[in-house]
């Protein structure tokens, strides 16, 4: 028998996090009560805070907390290029590696049908309206290079053409197989800069 | 540039949890906001409840949201045993590892004077109240095998022979220098079972 109940229910509720099983809750647990309950007050309040008011950003589909993103009304930002990924770790990860300063949009997914994951469901209706405003000349498509990725680009390359945009692709260096999101930092910039026309 | 401020405070707020660093933290923002917005919120509730109306036992100085926790207040344990450990996550260790029904009694430390930890902040004078009340008659001594714990322990037992108290330590079979915490339940019930006197 456990000597408190609401412990448990914290210790069930931190495996909600990615990774975390039964005993890495427990210390998760402890480490915060005995070490620094400051900081597991500030999670609590963050975290609900991000639950409730995060959303999605109207223009380009990464999370935001306004309607549209601080990069989205960023005029500093290159309206010429748009770059394409399938999640917001992606986005992340081309903007911490990259000196990319254009624009970005995100699938939130790929093109899977069995998942019933098609055009709509990855916005692409956003997309062709975004490229039918004319600004936008280069489509910088960054999925990653899985089978459903490479589908989801040949996809992209194409609604690109039908406005008139330029598609183009990273570079070889990024593997085979591998997720974009966790490329190391170097790769991902090189294969960024020498990008392809597609 | 990021494109959520609310987004960035909940990455660094997670980072207070042990073992998490920017990258983890990431993934899990992200895979709270992209899949488990449900779990996020209940994590956000129950840790800022458990931070709130978390204490300590009045009586066995563990985690507990009422003054005496539901072990010491539950009439079916045993009365007569008592077993001493350093942290909260060794008492949980073993109530899940063994069948022992006595009480425990949690140090939140191990003698160290040089951390200034010494027989006050351990609630050494709690412990001696409590073997006065005259029920105890074995203090099972489980403190880690590390160098500190066997310094608490030896003092331990002395406080146990003042009042005519039993101690006893785990057998044989708990690794040098290991961590109670981590030890597998195997080799901690078998340890438990062959306890020796001191
Ligand atoms: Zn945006
Ligand atoms: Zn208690």
């Amino acid at each position: 028998m456990s000597s408190s109940t609401l412990l448990d229910e914290l210790i069930e509720a931190l495996r909600c996090l990615p990774g975390v099983g039964a005993k890495t809750a427990q210390r998760m647990a402890h480490h915060l009560l005995e070490r620094n309950r400051d900081g597991g007050r500030r999670l609590a309040t963050k975290l609900g805070d991000a639950m409730q008011r995060i959303g999605n950003c109207q223009r380009c589909r990464n999370f935001s907390e306004s309607e549209v993103c601080a990069l989205c009304r960023n005029a500093s930002r290159e309206a010429q290029q748009l770059c394409v990924v399938e999640m917001p770790a992606d986005q992340a990860a081309i903007e911490q590696a990259t000196g990319y300063r254009g624009h970005y949009f995100v699938l939130l997914g790929r093109l899977s049908p069995l998942d019933g994951l098609g055009p709509k469901e990855l916005g692409l209706d956003l997309l062709s309206a975004r490229l039918a405003e004319g600004e936008v000349t280069e489509l910088i498509i960054a999925t990653n290079p899985t089978v459903e990725g490479e589908a989801t680009a040949h996809y992209l390359a194409q609604v690109a053409r039908q406005h008139g945009v330029r598609p183009s692709r990273l570079a070889h260096g990024v593997p085979l197989g591998g997720e974009l999101e966790y490329i190391d930092r170097g790769t991902l910039a090189h294969a960024f800069g020498s990008r392809l026309d597609v």
